[in-house]
């Protein structure tokens, strides 16, 4: 009961905006695009001679490349800016390099920041269409997508209707999971999350009042709860900076009691996909065999990137 | 009366050598550059396959993107060398990595480095044309070219023949009001600088003895006389670390004395321009609401990189 | 006697695995592609549209400029991640980016980092081809053979058969020097390395039992014995942490006692070669006179790294 939709954003600030149909469509394309990289499928020109430009406040190697890779994919013609050390540190100055880039052309303008609301800022000043690549702890939404597109792969039939999703860790200052929430929960799954209190903070009444209003979700102390008969498992990097600011009291307590174990995750349902959305501290949360164990979808994740990434370029440049 | 000039200059070192009829061009030329941007005129591919390489050794990323958008919109082959925080950081290396360049096929070199005459010393040295992208505290040319550019686009006849221009701050460390100097005074405009007295030292004396030994400007510690019937009022930057040097009392003595508010701008003409070379600070230098007000042309001087550094790109090419 | 052989290499990790013929056909490839550089030959596009991504973890203008520039007269279409600063420094990340790159369509993988080891890691999971760029102290191969290079131009008959080589300085600790000893005396050179003993440990017993097992080197603290009579000396940097380290007692002593001077030159043969990798610390390892002096290829090496790095990638390529 597929039916035909046509993409009707102009930018990718949030996937709080995504319907099913939407996300359907933005799978839908991915796959198309997979067969464009694999080879199996003609080259894609959509975005020829078309400027984008990627523009990171924050240091990253991976999201930043993956873009790239994708633009270049589709024939576009790529800049990078990288403003980690640079003068440009206030908002004024991140709108005079937007113009500088729409003067020069700039059609599409990738951006990360560390301020939330950063790519709503921009999109209301410019001509083309703004993605984010992640902005502070408030979204992530190419990740959401990828992480969506990588489960959608693993499931019977593709869908996660009622099925149980478990993320594991410091929630509240991720844009990963802030994301991962509205997709999942969008997409019908059971989202679960798990963490210290002093990590979930606020968590619970979103969970009660439901994301939009309408799809609650489950906040726990127990991780174990959590992780019971899920179908998947996804960890969270937990930041060093948690500890000094008093809100986790040591790695290895954290690692005792929440870090993703073999034992934990036998938990789960036997086909449990693992995921995490990397840069992974091994031995903290999650163990080394259950990453790099054969449940482990974690380099599916990142190979993802690359036609998640084109399907949204596409589908964005086609909406203009 | 407008003569047919060529362009003979091999490199874009400083404007100080720049003409009335050298300046024309320039500007002439950045009008199809813009007509070019805007789509309004064919793609111009100039410098097609022509190797550009973009060497800064300063972070910075309007000027740097500027320079990148343009070649490529001129069909050139643009590498970036990021050297800050590189292992590069003497004279010696300074030329080597210019050896490797232009052994690979840079024609065209953009430099950007905190030494005052580095870029002359790898035009000693340079087979092919090197464009000055702002050297320590002695020029920016491509800057003064565009804030030029801006100005004329908005005086009745494009002229600034005895137009007062007020330049306020701290021109003793910037090269953009040194090369302002030489491009206005050229242009005709009789050019005013104000600032507290240690953000002026020397500076007195070259007023009087005038730009080139001809072209005399003022120097004065009263704002408001510097801003009087003024056409043009440009503020600059103020560097947190002249307070540290001891030359500034403090940020909010500054902005009490010499900060341009809209008090201070009633004093000019009627429809005096705003400028400010950017990154500002706003409420120091320049009042929020007078950065924002009808009367600034400062995104205007951002948008206007690209089209004037297309036309130095081209110019240059076509005399080599 | 040419013979014509095959490449055979799928990967360039260290130059250990080159035997004579391996090397004549690295040299003569660079000769033809030094023709492409300089216009006299036809431009080649053995790479048109391959993807080439240049990974380096470790701070770099010279090499990874060289590397983009080759890559881009075959062609090839260049990505360049500068991991230094980012958040990627384990090896999970390693391997993670890479499977993002090569998701993306990179082929060829120039990497550069500071573990030792690193380029092989890759080479067992990557797809394509890897060329170590300089891992830790172990091997820069394209260093060796752009040196390789250098010196085969200013020997009659373009023979190392029986020349004397002096490599003078910090050998130990540099991966320049390692890969140096495979590449000479593999093209039969008799070389010798001579510097401060604790800058030498366990290089005798090494030099003893010879480069894989059959080819001996010379190893001694007197440097006027490792440079009498000379064909090319060669001087490394000298790192200033050397001395944090004990290893040094001063640089004005290791000038003085090991500083390659216009008097030491002299006790070389007339036109011995003076070389140096670079960065240089003029005055320190190398005084003024002599680097910039008649006898110096120091510029040469620079400009020679183009053309060798292009045979490479052909040759890689080719060989797929």
């Amino acid at each position: 009961m597929t039916t035909a939709v046509a993409w009707r954003h102009r930018h990718l600030l949030d996937v709080d905006v995504l319907g099913r149909d939407d996300l359907d469509l933005v799978m839908r394309t991915a796959d198309e695009m997979a067969e464009v990289v694999a080879g199996r499928a003609a080259p894609d020109q959509a975005l020829r001679n078309v400027g984008v430009t990627i523009l990171f406040y924050e240091a990253s190697t991976r999201t930043r490349v993956s873009f790239e890779v994708a633009a270049k994919h589709l024939g576009a013609s790529v800049v990078n800016v990288s403003a980690a050390g640079s003068s440009v540190t206030k908002g004024e100055s991140l709108l005079d390099t937007m113009r500088t880039l729409e003067a020069g052309g700039a059609r599409i303008l990738v951006i990360r920041h560390a301020s939330s609301g950063a790519p709503y800022l921009l999109a209301e000043h410019f001509g083309g269409s703004v993605i984010n690549g992640g902005d502070g702890w408030h979204a992530h939404p190419t990740q959401a997508l990828l992480d969506l597109y990588t489960i959608r792969a693993h499931l019977p039939g593709g869908s996660l209707e009622g099925r149980k999703v478990a993320i594991v860790g410091d929630v509240l200052h991720s844009r990963v999971a802030r994301s991962n929430l509205w997709t999942l929960t969008a997409a019908g799954a059971d989202v679960w999350i798990a963490g210290p209190a002093t990590l979930l903070r606020g968590l619970a009444a979103w969970g009660r009042a439901g994301v939009g209003g309408t799809r609650p979700f489950r906040v726990t102390t127990d991780v174990e709860a959590a992780v019971r008969d899920a179908a998947v498992v996804m960890t969270l990097r937990i930041q060093k900076e948690r500890m000094a600011g008093g809100l986790l009291p040591s790695l290895r307590e954290y690692a005792a009691t929440y870090g993703i174990t073999r034992e934990r995750l036998a938990l789960a349902a036997p086909d449990a996909l693992v995921m995490h959305p990397g840069p992974m501290n091994e031995g903290i949360e999650i163990a080394p065999d259950v990453a790099n164990g054969p449940q482990s979808v974690i380099t599916e994740q990142v190979a993802n990137g690359v036609p998640v990434r084109m399907a949204i370029l596409k589908l964005l440049w086609g909406a203009r």
